[in-house]
């Protein structure tokens, strides 16, 4: 498919679509058209001649001429429907959504290899830096011991914000709403869901394990108070929301998600703000960082694009890492340094501390099994405990 | 070219060389086997069976059977001699050797659409980060407004060194040069030469410009004083050697290597001893940073089994931005905010500032032309006298 015409019916023209189009109409791809536009609500000012817009999906799905659809929509069970039925159709598909994506992964890329048609998601995952593709081409063959980072803006935004104001939680996500970097609904975000989402799609590439969602351990920053940014900074160190994987031996794989205290000697220390950041560490390139932009109308426009032009030069994931690892599977054997912090009614007897390392009036650092965590996340996100990692 | 058998001859079997091997051997690629090595001197014991070894290039040049040609030695006109018969041949070739590429970049170029076969080069330009590939793929169409960093680990060191424990230039050379990090002659290193052949190799992917590293304003560390040091802290910042290349609009382009004033909020900042780091600047996709490993014999051997496993995949570089930007050309009118500092002796009235900023007793702060810098370079260097980007 070397320079063949893409005609393309982009789905969603929202932040991201919009985005797209800004890119295309200043930086043009040869050989790249976008035909029609799907869109839900009639009657709102649009960017685009009326003619383009398209408010029935089959009007895009049954175009024979259309052989590229890009999906921007909001709402991950539509867009399945729509992704799914455009690679059946024989379309490739651009798609930024990562929670479809994660959700439906195993069954997407085996549409993918029965159907022979191409399915990219750069913009899915850290929007703005290019890692899938790194992952993809320079590091397919080279073992990756760990990928971790910081893939979640919002977050990111709202603990800077408390690091640098000494704000407490709530305040600063209500900045952040007002501003525009976190949502009306949070939770998606501040509970860790969307970083769980990138990390599936991330550690299929660079470990070969395709995981649900579901099954990833996941805290979120909606407890954290002033006092453990406190409590950090007496450390030397700085909060930040981070999802790993890691490797132990050929097949066994960890992931998960939890604040995690971060020093400055780490290239996470200073990625602020609504930037992400990826820590690679492949076997033996070494410690790879990059940072970028993590959300964003033009960055994530941008990213499309990106899929755009390797897309029309035939470029497809190969998934090289899970054809080689494909019986990896997730370990369940994970003790993690935590730290705790509770409210004083708190009765640390309930957890299962391998060992404690230091007592507070409210808070233990200890070990406790990943496993353990796991199964007690509902009454410790309803005692409204934070937990975070703590490691040297 | 989709999966065929590579066939390579491996030119050298120093550092490089023998890291490839190493991660072939823990890491091999199917399809992909080495078959014949060149190297020079007889007798030196090697970690191979002594029938791969040939000491006449043409053993492996005239072999129909080998495709591929990988090319590490030093000394860049018998590198230049090797790659290019190689390419006439018919051979695809991967080389790490910056110097040969800079000094003959159109040549080569041109060389490999006459010919048709693919060259890459990942490794030649800050070894482990895949820059390269990077450029090439995700923003081959996104215009690029800034690519600078730290390319040259050897200078990164030795600044570190004399922030980190206070010594002067000499003292932190000798250091480097006992630890392995600097050779026995460091001047491609000090005199910024190699930091200038690798922003050459990146101008081309990143702002579509082909330049002679002879034509590049370059001035290296050698001249640094423990005061330099001490005045950049005064300020809150550190020194780097800092290659950039930026543009003014559509066609042109400047390109220098200078020590730099780095601050804080800077990525590269934080970048330490022998690291590269890149800062990207997309139009679109906003500030992206990259850094990791920019010499060592397993990050580098990496880079070049990275190459091997997309020149397996038919991946090539189509010099797109030089495509779109052929037209492009090296600015002359270019003001640099500098700190120049030399003896007690030297006269600042020679010097064309088109004002000043600040002066103390042996330096100034002030603007002046990228043209004057260049045409007084020789002088300058022969008073030890010492140049530094300062900007904010």
């Amino acid at each position: 498919m070397h320079h063949q015409q893409l005609n393309i019916g982009l789905f969603g023209l929202g932040v991201v679509g919009s985005g797209l189009l800004e890119v295309l109409k200043n930086s043009p791809l040869a050989g790249i058209q976008i035909k029609k536009i799907g869109v839900k609500t009639t009657g709102k000012p649009r960017p685009v001649p009326p003619e383009m817009l398209h408010y029935n999906p089959l009007d895009i799905l049954d175009d024979p001429d259309i052989n590229v659809v890009i999906e921007t929509i909001n709402g991950s069970d539509e867009a399945f429907d729509i992704v799914s039925e455009a690679m059946r159709r024989g379309k490739h598909v651009i798609t930024s959504n990562k929670k479809m994506l994660a959700e439906h992964f195993q069954e997407l890329i085996d549409l993918q290899s029965h159907t022979g048609v191409t399915l990219l998601y750069e913009s899915a995952a850290c929007a703005a830096i290019p890692i899938i593709k790194t992952l993809e081409t320079h590091f397919a063959n080279e073992p990756v011991d760990r990928i971790s980072g910081i893939f979640n803006g919002t977050s990111n935004f709202i603990l800077s914000k408390m690091t640098r104001e000494k704000l407490e939680f709530d305040a600063a996500l209500a900045q952040a709403q007002a501003l525009g970097f976190a949502e009306q609904d949070p939770s998606s975000d501040i509970d860790a869901w969307d970083a769980a989402y990138k990390l599936v799609l991330l550690a299929a590439h660079s470990h070969g394990i395709l995981v649900h969602p579901e099954s990833v351990l996941r805290f979120g920053i909606r407890h954290i108070r002033a006092e453990d940014i406190q409590f950090a900074q007496s450390k030397g160190g700085k909060i930040k929301l981070f999802p790993v994987c890691s490797r132990n031996g050929a097949s066994i794989r960890y992931l998960y998600v939890l604040p995690a205290l971060v020093l400055p000697s780490d290239p996470l220390f200073h990625v602020e703000d609504e930037y992400n950041g990826v820590n690679l560490e492949p076997l033996y390139s070494g410690l790879q960082f990059f940072s970028g932009r993590g959300a964003g109308s033009l960055p994530t426009g941008a990213a499309i694009a990106g899929d755009l032009a390797v897309l029309q030069r035939g470029f497809q994931y190969k998934y090289t890492k899970h054809h080689l690892n494909g019986h990896s599977h997730l370990g369940s054997d994970l003790d993690i340094c935590v730290y705790v912090r509770g409210d004083k009614n708190l009765d640390f007897d309930h957890f299962l501390f391998k060992n404690i390392l230091e007592k507070g009036e409210n808070y233990r650092v200890g070990v406790l099994s990943a496993a353990w965590l796991q199964a007690n996340q509902g009454w410790l996100n309803e005692r409204q405990v934070f937990i975070m990692r703590y490691a040297f």
